[in-house]
């Protein structure tokens, strides 16, 4: 160990003084290119094709092309980094700057239909993968393939890319479509690690209720306690802050504590098992709500730097992988199989989003009593279409599945990688592309009538339903209207969450702000005037 | 490179969904770790001897204790960090923080006297700490050494930590204090990159005047080099940000862009063999002149939260890494030699310090013409004890120098290593433990009459020399008072500082600013009224 250190030290000090000059001029590369990201992303912003992300899949695409003519067709990457790069440090700040800025009213008034989509959605998806996968790969010729297989490349593909989706849909336009897929996103990962799990521990020929009863068990384990640990850090860190009175230094300290708290969240779920994406979401949630009012304005920009400048990062990244040489080498034997496999794969995601946005859909519109509140058919397409893109997360679990050393059928594996990146970087490009066309098509903004999608910042007056409706002051708080306490249980039976909503707004008022801090420790007082 | 790739998303699935828990683990701990070093130097700030970097280090050195004990006396590390960590990702924020919050006037106003201390200082240190170490260590049975060893060692305790000093040091008391001696550190990394590689370069046998020459022509030219590009990328970031206009979208792009072009800036340095410390230091000075005035104030906040969490984790690792049972090994066979050695050099430091600190402190007052503006002796005592401190810099150093494969005498490199975590620790610690007492006993706050030392934002009343004095406006600018134009050639002889000063007082208003930024775009009239 002290040998590694001291190899360490001694590899560094060689390369500040000495020769292991490559890295540094990698690294020089890459930063520069991040910002020619940056600088060009917002350059064409006004753009009404393109967006941040695909910016910078393109950038590194070029990138990749240019290295690998100038190398000799040998590499296409700058930088030599493990995947751990990306679940370590690039994907909890994203995930925790959503939580931080997600709408939280939209998020829990949504909250049954999004688990919906994120569990039921994600296992329909899965199945529909598998299943077509199943019928469709024998005739292509990747025939080693076993059931495990499978039943992998169903979650791989069934997940979907929540970094993609906080570029392409924006919170303040379409605050409905934001929350239901986005929040989807976040509770598909945690069905992915239970899916992931399954196959490495069950026996896969033997399906039967017993080890259905057990998954959806683990899965609601998982949930449950990746969100308790997310919201119980999250709590924690509002009351540190707020108890040792922080402030009277100055702000970094609060801000570096809220970084390493959420942090702290990420890594012990994932050391639990648990999906840490889950649990750094809600911690950011929480946070948001009680830490935010005892520390200033400036963390908010702090967490989204951090987040944006990861997101460029990541999708630099996954341009410059593509094109790594060594993962096209085995497919150049077979160019019809791998065409064909990557056509496969794409049109199964098309068919097993299809599969669960539409009938799932179908059944939320049941539980949403007012027809101001229900999904529309347009939106059903833009949920469905918006869901598309896969991207980092799926080509990591893809590697993990398909080059592991168990595995001898070199050919077909390498045929899996490579089609895998064939669906990130398409399902990125041309789903990503048309987004933002697609909504402006089916949704025009001024003249369109679904006000709940509508809502938020832009429209003062919101359709929605009135118990929960109110206005948001300037920090985002919802404050409530004045309205009669609900007549307990029969208001329970109609509307479930506008009931739970007046309840945990009463003790929050009474218990939680008044411990944990946030905005003004009012308590709630029933006649109280509109703000 | 793509099995490298392979296998390292591999190792990141296992480590997520499988075995390798060990390291999430690690990982979780070292976070925690982070969490309590501020909770706790939050607690101590009160008190009079601590601070928060001999918290970390404290609180390192606990942890490390409790894991060897565990661990059977095996190891004292959570992660096994190679030595990059330190130069690539940790340092480069903190002394970009330090110049991006340094008070420019006072760097400025003592800029020759930096120089000195930072150019010539070092060398006079390292050559008393080698002619000290050439002396007495052939005595404690160190006989393997050559002359190459001695100047490196004297380079390597030459070496004062800048980071230690941002934490002792406090801006808003002693401005003059923190200016000379935190601008000696940054100037001094200068020197130790010219010093080590001259050692590698030429024939130390054979030293002579020509030798010496192109020696000062190197760090001349490094220096020069360095700042120009710290200083190119910080305009040029400024004329980005103020061009595009980022402010339309939002602060997170500019933030980013700032933070990653700083970046660049350090990993070009380190690219082209210059001192990325340097570099570093004046794009943070030029981008807090431009650029932060088309920035919000929310940019402060994030580079200061951004170090914070940096200075934190060193000091927590080195007193970790200290603990490395390996390194102690070999030293048990000869414990009175490792203290003798330990010893003569922190003996040896604080010595080669005093014989540079006083002489040219007294140079310095030379050429300081107002008895208000002198270094006094007071001062010149604590200048000395501030700097007194060694870090990781110096652990870095030794380890390129006594680990490298070359080396067979494994006992007396042993040793050295030993020594200079013990001379690191001891001086962290006991030195900078005495330096809040030493302040306080030697400059009363209210009562000693220094005023150039006590000025800054404490005193209203600028007591120093008059041509620069004038008041900060509430964004630390300075806003030069009514006076005539200097009378060019007499004015430069008499005080060279001063009339640069205002001739770029001019071209800064009348060029400078309207094209990069900055607060007002105000074209300087001599004759306008006081702020």
């Amino acid at each position: 160990m002290a040998a590694a250190s001291w190899s360490g030290a001694l590899s560094k000090m060689q390369m500040l003084y000495m020769s292991d000059h490559a890295s540094v001029v990698s690294l020089n590369l890459f930063v520069a290119l991040l910002c020619g990201c940056i600088v060009i992303g917002h350059l064409l912003e006004e753009n009404r094709w393109m967006n941040e992300s695909i910016t910078s899949l393109l950038i590194g695409l070029c990138t990749g092309v240019i290295i690998l003519l100038t190398t000799g067709l040998k590499s296409s990457h700058l930088l030599v980094f493990s995947e751990d790069l990306f679940f370590i440090y690039l994907l909890p700040p994203i995930i925790f700057n959503a939580g931080f800025q997600v709408k939280k009213k939209q998020f829990f008034r949504n909250f049954s239909t999004i688990m919906l989509f994120g569990a039921i959605g994600t296992l329909i998806s899965c199945t529909v993968i598998s299943l077509g996968v199943i019928q469709f790969f024998k005739k292509t010729g990747l025939a080693s393939l076993d059931m495990g297989d499978y039943i992998a490349i169903g979650a791989i593909f069934a997940a979907t890319d929540s970094v993609c989706t906080l570029q392409v849909l924006n919170q303040d336009e379409t605050p409905l479509l934001y929350s239901l897929v986005f929040g989807e996103g976040v509770v598909n990962d945690a069905t992915s690690v239970v899916l992931f799990n399954a196959i490495q521990s069950f026996d896969l020929n033997n399906i039967n209720h017993q080890i259905a009863l057990q998954f959806s068990r683990n899965f609601l384990h998982l949930f449950f306690t990746s969100t308790m640990l997310g919201v119980l850090t999250g709590l924690l860190c509002a009351y540190i802050i707020k108890k040792l009175y922080f402030a009277r230094h100055s702000t970094d300290r609060e801000v570096a504590l809220m970084i390493l708290m959420s942090y702290l969240s990420y890594t012990m779920a994932e050391m639990f098992y648990l999906s840490g994406i889950l649990t750094v979401f809600f911690c950011g949630i929480v946070m948001s709500h009680y830490a935010w009012h005892n520390v200033t304005e400036s963390s908010r920009a702090c967490f989204a730097t951090l987040s944006f400048i990861a997101e460029t990062f990541i999708f630099l990244y996954v341009g410059m992988d593509a094109l790594d040489i060594e993962k096209w080498r085995f497919v150049s034997d077979s160019p019809g199989t791998s065409i064909a496999v990557s056509s496969i794969l794409l049109a199964l995601v098309l068919v097993g989003r299809a599969a669960f946005v539409f009938p799932l859909s179908f059944l939320a519109n049941l539980g949403r009593k007012a027809p101001k509140e229900t999904i529309s058919f347009r939106q059903q397409v833009i949920i469905w279409w918006a869901g598309l893109m896969r991207g980092a997360v799926s080509m990591a679990l893809a590697y993990n599945k398909f080059t592991s050393a168990g595995h001898t059928h070199l050919q077909d594996n390498a045929i899996m990688i490579t089609s895998t990146i064939t669906v990130v970087l398409f399902s990125t490009m041309v789903f990503g592309l048309m987004t933002k066309p697609l909504i402006r098509l089916l949704l025009p903004l001024p003249k369109h009538g679904s006000g709940a999608m509508l809502s938020g910042s832009s429209t003062p007056k919101l359709l929605s339903h009135p118990l929960l409706s109110g206005e948001r002051d300037s920090d985002g708080e919802l404050v409530l209207p004045d309205f009669p306490r609900p007549n307990s249980l029969t208001a329970l039976l109609r509307t479930p969450t506008s009931t739970v909503h007046y309840y945990w707004r009463n003790f929050d008022n009474a218990f939680m702000r008044p411990v944990f801090g946030g905005r003004g420790f009012v308590p709630f007082v029933p006649g109280s005037p509109r703000v």
